[in-house]
């Protein structure tokens, strides 16, 4: 059976603010500094799922940027626009009615765009298991990676104790983002996984659920699916997408289905979820400090510092991180790199909508 | 008698870097957010100092900017521009005998132009009652400062006991910026003031001390004021004037005259030597926090945010500044602000002459 990928990457970041913007989210970002988020995401799946067979699903307000960022790597019929953001259900629904109805059934990769991955190797390998599960078995696969601290910044799944002969444990449930003391009972059992949001099955298997656990969401998935190769297919879509429930696959599907299957993964990952995950990617100078671009330092220790356009330089700082872009910069506590959304909600607050 | 200012602005700041650079230091910028530092200086003398009779000596990279600066206050012909930088017994020699040359003897009022002053009014009747003295004693008189804490950022003047008749005190010595104890010492004793470098004295007199004590300095002066009114004025001040030895006039004169008087100046005085110093110039807000620009903060306490053109952000920030300009930012810890100068040096060491 063929494999697709699907990369979402519809998602509009605020917590790499001020680099990240409403129209420039994580996934179309450099952070690694070696090329954008989504395109080491489709690069990453080489040998897995061949170049034609990747789908990108993106939100309308980035289309062209994504078009533009993916030219060479995704052919441009294979980027699907969302007229409105409706949440990963909707999206994971509409790549599976498209494969269904213009390439027939096969395997789906449901990908972030936004991740990191350390080790690619062991995370093909993982991969290339995962696909062969869900082909062999029917079952909604997902990766669950290894803790490695108690996070309380990450969902949970909750595993059977004994792993069945294809490497993978049947999953008991999905647990929402733990406070500390709980993810530090999580990690003791050894029964738990981070919660990676990659999933793997058939097109064919996640419609059936669609149609089974979420079916307003498959009523506008087939009404959409009934008009895809016609004329009205983009009439269709920009009418019937919007009215599609928001609710995430997890919600709607995973914590509900009847056969879902984990397989570990421990390939160095993080969901870069805010400006102190950049120290997951770089190798930090002989201060501890992360730095990217133009820069001067006296006794700075174990900070994050980021310059784009400008010089940057600092005195006597301790665990800071410093961002600055062409129209903003950022001073926060590292400890505190969570808040930066908060910034966001206070520029939309006092109204200065040309930072957002 | 008449009474001439004498607005020394030919320094070439490297404290307020970013904000200052080689071709434009203090003298030159807004820090106060009225005007610039010289303007705010040459108005200040209203009252004392006719307009038409104030001098600016500025230096040949700078004078440009000087002039621009300074139109509508200062006649053209009022700004003597040094052909290099020869320290302050030099330039305040240019202008004695500029004076003497060109507008018959007067009264000095020597002052630097990157200062700040809070109380005008109280500025204005000391200098008042310093011309006066410098009028009818022919004594060198300096300005000192009621210290407000033991700065060891300062220079102090020591000063007889005893009042005279005149409200001055004769003084006993000039020393040098002292360690925290002997700071201490000096402002338990209550003989001690600090040196705020305004001086007052008429130019026949200062030029009487330049021939006795700095008898090289006053050759040189000679020169240039032979040719001072011809048509050789701008060749012989080209080639003179790089010749005079460097010496301040705290060194060179001040500490060896026979008749130096002080009078006492209590009127919100700062030498604006560094970011930190801000907080004497600007009203804190309720976080403790001096700001200019568009900024948001969250949870800032203490801190010196100046934002030129971009917008600054700010999380879980205590006692840091943050300042930034067209073309560089700077943080740094609100303790280690004197440590600006490293940064200056370091960008000397490494290269970078686009941002002195």
């Amino acid at each position: 059976m063929k494999t697709y990928g699907v990369i979402l990457a519809g998602g509009g970041g605020t917590r790499f603010w001020p680099l990240s913007r409403k129209e420039l989210p994580k996934q179309l970002l450099n952070l690694t500094g070696k090329d954008l988020m989504v395109n080491e995401t489709i690069d990453r799946l080489a040998g897995n799922v061949a170049k034609e067979d990747i789908l990108v699903v993106t939100n309308c307000t980035q289309t062209e940027l994504m078009l533009e960022a993916t030219a060479g790597r995704v052919s441009p019929d294979h980027v699907l626009s969302e007229p409105a953001a409706r949440n990963t259900a909707a999206c994971i629904g509409y790549a599976a009615m498209e494969i269904l109805r213009k390439y027939g059934d096969g395997v789906m990769c449901v990908l972030p765009s936004d991740h990191y991955i350390k080790k690619t190797d062991v995370y093909k390998k993982v991969v290339a298991d995962a696909i062969r599960t869900a082909e062999e078995t029917d079952a909604l696969v997902t990766l669950g990676i290894q803790p490695t601290y108690p996070s309380t910044g990450y969902g949970y799944i909750c595993h059977e104790e004994e792993k069945a002969a294809g490497g993978f444990w049947a999953v008991r449930s999905f647990v929402e983002k733990p406070n500390l003391e709980k993810a530090k009972e999580y990690i003791l059992s050894g029964e738990y996984l981070w919660n990676s949001g990659m999933f793997f099955w058939k097109a064919s298997v996640i419609m059936r659920y669609f149609e089974e656990l979420l079916p307003e969401v498959y009523a506008c998935l087939q009404k959409i699916g009934g008009a895809m190769g016609t004329e009205e297919e983009a009439k269709v879509i920009q009418e019937v997408y919007p009215q599609i429930p928001k609710i995430s696959i997890d919600y709607g599907i995973m914590e509900r289905a009847g056969k879902v299957l984990v397989l570990e993964g421990d390939f160095g990952w993080s969901d870069v979820g805010s400006w102190d995950a950049l120290e997951a990617l770089y190798e930090k100078d002989e201060y501890g400090n992360i730095t990217y671009g133009e820069q001067v330092h006296i006794d700075t220790h174990d900070c994050i510092i980021y310059a784009k356009n400008k010089l940057v330089t600092t005195i006597g700082l301790d665990n800071v991180i410093v961002v600055e872009t062409e129209d903003a910069v950022l001073v926060c506590d590292k400890n505190r790199a969570q808040e930066v959304k908060k910034i966001v909600e206070a520029l939309q607050d006092c109204n200065k909508p040309q930072y957002l």
